[in-house]
């Protein structure tokens, strides 16, 4: 079975799903700059989704790259992945037009904990169909990155019902982890460990 | 005539399907768990749908997989498909809107009864082109779940007016069945007829 | 230059189009067959709509399929093509929404009317830059069907302030003629004229 | 790492965002010529932002296609462009619901230098990658054209505030400029400086 129709039905899902998030953007009624600050929340709440789907599009593409084939498993653990990648646009609304409220933003560290899951299942049947000593085994290697995330996920959608800044502060960070070339951070990593 | 397109349209049409249903989670008002409770009927028949375009999509994509040319008829029999998928999103909304009541729940029914009838029109179509010993026809074989899921249609879409939950219990057993491996399907249908 | 892309950015656009328009069919406020009722016209219009739009991706597909290469030209005839298509979701819910009132019905035959004129545009660039003895000259021809719905929309668009009816009987047979195998039309037509 | 789901994934999003932007196009209440007008300005910013964005598709085609490969920093470039012109509905729709207010028509200006400069960032990294005397290098030249469109959002950004209309202006004599065959372009550039 070709991968290349899982890759253009997810490219698709993701474009339409970093899309739609603007249509949350609702045109003000007023005509200056004071009518577009309280869509301010909504804004910052876009730029960080579309980051970090953005990310997950970079990284889908990386390991779909290096796969070769695909199997019912796989179709359907990708399909796992879209439909949690799907309510990023509900979550991030939501968040923002409620100027990050504490249980809006836990929602959203949940959403994003979930695709990261969901994520590493689609990383671990595809590792598994391929071998682990495959080229896709190798690429996608310990996956120090994902495995942060996924605990900065979940540390985050907890630590939202003390402080959500604190809760935000985290989702930014794992912008940037991603940010930052592989090697600075495993050295980093493997330090601390 | 190559199938490319017709794949490559079809994608399209489902990614969009999928995912303007997620449109229907309309933002709440409020910031807490208690504004989400009337969102959960739109949320649960979301995933219902969800699932269910998951299959049209997977079993598309083996269909056409094993399909080498295609003609004026199959693209119009694919037409007729996307028709009624795309008719999916309103039904979902309506259902999961009214909290299941009987009728939005048997139109849900109605859809789904038209679009396996169209997917079955369609690997009809295919197998034509292709004749009844090409590996297309091989590969799409008795299709037990295809004609399992219409009947079940049919039976769901009365029972709705009865009651509702059977109804829906009924749409779950679709999903279910399709994710049965298909030896296990085979014979158990084998031993009941 | 390659065609491939202009296939694929064409079946984005159409896919869109194609599946917004059912975000008109607003999911109504009733949980029974009455509060269906008031979409009836809508849901019509989204039918005519979906056969318009399904013929002409169907056409595109084939003469795009027949082309060999693009020019700067015939990305632009292309963008033309789409910047029409993309305003019949609107005529298509402004017209469905008055219950085929004649000022709607004569703007969506226009709509209609202009698409058709830059398909047709289109067309023309194709063949210019393939040359006329080519395949897709010929596999194009006298292109009757074109120049016939064409000349409908015309008289439809005039019709409409006159009795809607008529127009929308002859938008109907529009559709019509794109179904009927292509050479019992140019025999009828050569018998005609 | 190859270029086809870059190319791909940015036809998606293209296609998505140059047709949400009709979604602007409310249908109004009326079914008369006279309920039509206050759409007007809508209209035409969509014609305006169409333009444009067919613009981005077409260069992004030729710049793409002169391309060899791709990396990370171009990847995210590519994201970047993506982030700036999925801005452009709202503040397309925002310029028009304003009847070109002076502000939303600033906005509408420095959405569309974003996007241009992000278009050269984009460019230069691509040019980075393939080396200086590449092919893509080549192609892409001085781009006179793209450097005078960055300029005249500038200076329409701010003259905005002053006169809308000159503002308004000078977006279509960007729309102009790229229309013109890049000859002719060059041949005043350089005879004027």
């Amino acid at each position: 079975m070709h991968k290349n129709r899982l890759e253009a039905f997810s490219d698709g899902v993701i474009a339409i799903i970093i899309t739609i998030m603007v249509l949350e953007l609702k045109v003000p009624k007023g005509d200056n700059i004071i009518s577009l600050q309280p869509l301010l929340p909504v804004f910052l709440s876009y730029i960080l989704s579309f980051l970090l789907i953005g990310i997950y599009w970079n990284n889908h593409h990386h390991m779909l790259h290096a796969a070769k084939y695909v199997n019912g498993k796989i179709l359907w653990a990708n399909m796992h992945l879209l439909f949690w990648l799907s309510l990023i646009p509900f979550a991030t609304a939501w968040m923002g037009e409620n100027h990050f409220a504490s249980f809006p933003v836990a929602v959203y560290g949940f959403v994003q904990l979930m695709a990261a899951i969901s994520y590493f299942i689609l990383s671990k049947a595809l590792i598994k169909h391929h071998g682990d000593t495959s080229m896709l085994a190798t690429s996608i290697g310990s996956d120090m990155k994902g495995k942060l995330s996924l605990v900065i996920y979940i540390v985050a959608t907890f630590t939202a019902f003390l402080n959500e800044w604190i809760a935000l502060g985290l989702y930014v960070t794992v912008v940037i982890i991603w940010f930052i070339p592989d090697r600075r951070i495993e050295q980093v990593i493997t330090k601390d460990l």
